[in-house]
């Protein structure tokens, strides 16, 4: 019996895990990461129309949802699994948990997998800095932050790295919430300010945060909250049955989204009609849209997360990756010598 | 600063490479796991009203397809990556490889990461098996393997451990490839006969085997070729344009698919209007409508594969790996000791 020759390079996938994730940024820089992110989901949202777009593959239960994200390039294909558990909480558990994976569409072979938990905060924040980025009106200093949950340290540094945001005002049910954000804002070069109330915390801003977890119809911010000039960044309202604002906010505002057949499902949104009108982001990002055209106007980015927003990431991480020891050589992939020789493969291995 | 606390458990996600999956089998004994998963399979079509049904999320390019296949029976959650290039082979590289995972439905935690190109091939080859042992005649003892590639040697060993095949009969348009079986199968004991032609292969044969991986429209076997009472097990037509059969034959025999939303898209059926009948074939296995009712009757099984064969195959890992040293404990799910604080798991990192 011949000895099992060693796999081939092919077999391998290098894998990022949740330790190497987090060295990989601190080595990088969280605010650089963040601007580089931004930029680098821009340039995808700009090529918006190579993309492979289909609503996520949600698996839905009376405790939360499971959902498959996949998109390509006609390149790269990625795809990224993430849970959302409202009631993991309670159990110590995370609400939001993810890994991601990117492959040759010519091959089919992956050539990257990672833990994605971090990486979703990162690209979340991302995301919602290169909205504000194109919707909120120039020079605004303050972000109020309503749900001071896992997302909020990551989307007053994207605010602040991407936009210059100077201040965040924090507001969360629950105190020891924002006592938590407030300490870990404490040496990020921001003015942070706890409030009491939602309705102390916008005051001022310019830009409205909201990122809250129940998987309820929830009414955070209420229509006479909203004042004018307000760019409205929701995300906490990303599954079925799950809202954060009031409708009638939605009347006053000029809404943009991602992918309107997964945003009408998921959205903000979900409480309107079918035709309610709303604008791709990506038409603004490529100039095609004007997305504020005026001062007063209230913008609302009802965003829910879209694959292309992950697979940006994890091309980002794959890049960056490059030359470091930050990975892991999984031997995941079976690749015999002879592709129809599996079962020798099998076999030699005894 | 605080110094940062070990992961949870929870944090760990238990992993089986392609070296320990190999481990695994030899360990318990090949023919015994095609045996156990058959029954494990068949324990799952037999509750098959209990999952989440849906066509797999397919990516389609020129050069073949990348798929993902989830499923869910309320308390575990399971998918599988799996790809189909064709062109692979000529390159070196497997036309098919897969890995999958299972998931608590009740927290969305993963519980298991593994290898799936061989054990596709394992519940690949023991739902053919689980089909033929339903639709087959009594007392068959010789099989035809029509495509000699990187599955045929599971087909035939499930067909012996479950049916008591004595004879295969090999056929592939590549006479390396047949060879290749013949050696891999030679101290199966089992009678094996190289064949020179697909005519000469299915000579006596009462199980008809074909897994050919061309990605087009082909007819491995024209309506001439198959006598009463053979039973057809079609396992290579399993994507849009992609087929085996000659339409006669399907217009000759009864038809048993996995689900049929699924199987007009991608099986043999494709080449069929929308009103052509089929069973189902969990309604076989739970006895609610007969399979073969008759010796002289073709049955064909137009498997293209499901998501619930996998469930079953990660469930019966996940089992036998209990106890085991076979597998490594992967950091891929970002688990802080107060779920709100992932950025101040990812500070104390620093």
């Amino acid at each position: 019996m011949l000895a099992s020759p060693p796999p081939s390079a092919k077999a391998f996938v290098p894998f990022v895990s949740v330790e190497n994730m987090m060295r990989l940024v601190h080595r990088i820089g969280i605010e650089t990461v963040l601007v580089e992110l931004t930029d680098e989901i821009e340039a995808d949202f700009r090529r918006w129309q190579v993309f492979d777009k289909t609503p996520r593959v949600a698996s839905h239960s009376s405790d939360g949802v499971i959902e498959l994200m996949p998109t390509s390039d006609g390149e790269v294909y990625g795809f990224k699994y993430v849970n959302g558990h409202p009631k993991n909480m309670a159990h110590g558990l995370q609400t939001v948990t993810a890994f991601g994976l990117l492959a040759e569409v010519s091959t089919g072979y992956p050539v990257l997998l990672t833990e994605m938990t971090l990486l979703t905060a990162l690209r979340t924040a991302a995301t919602s800095a290169m909205a504000a980025r194109h919707l909120a009106r120039d020079g605004v200093k303050t972000m109020a932050m309503i749900g001071n949950g896992a997302q909020a340290e990551f989307q007053a540094l994207a605010m602040k790295a991407v936009l210059g945001i100077q201040n965040i005002r924090l507001y969360d049910i629950d105190p020891l919430a924002t006592e938590k954000a407030r300490r870990n804002l404490s040496s990020a070069g921001l003015n942070v300010i706890s409030c009491k109330t939602a309705q102390e915390a916008i005051e001022g801003a310019g830009i409205i945060t909201t990122c809250t977890a129940d998987k309820q119809y929830a009414t955070i911010l209420t229509d006479n909250m909203v004042g004018a000039g307000v760019h409205i960044n929701a995300i906490g309202g990303d599954c079925p049955g799950k809202t954060e604002l009031h409708r009638d906010i939605l009347l006053r505002a000029d809404t943009f989204v991602e992918y309107p057949p997964q945003t009408r499902i998921e959205g903000e949104i979900q409480q309107m009609p079918d035709d309610y009108p709303v604008t791709e982001l990506w038409k603004v990002v490529t100039g095609q849209v004007t997305g504020r055209h005026e001062a007063a106007q209230i913008t609302l980015f009802d965003s829910v997360g879209f694959a292309i927003e992950d697979f940006s990431a994890l091309r980002y991480i794959k890049r960056k990756l490059e030359g470091t020891d930050l990975y892991q050589d999984l031997d995941i992939i079976a690749d015999p010598d002879d592709p129809r020789d599996l079962f020798g493969m099998f076999q030699r291995a005894q």
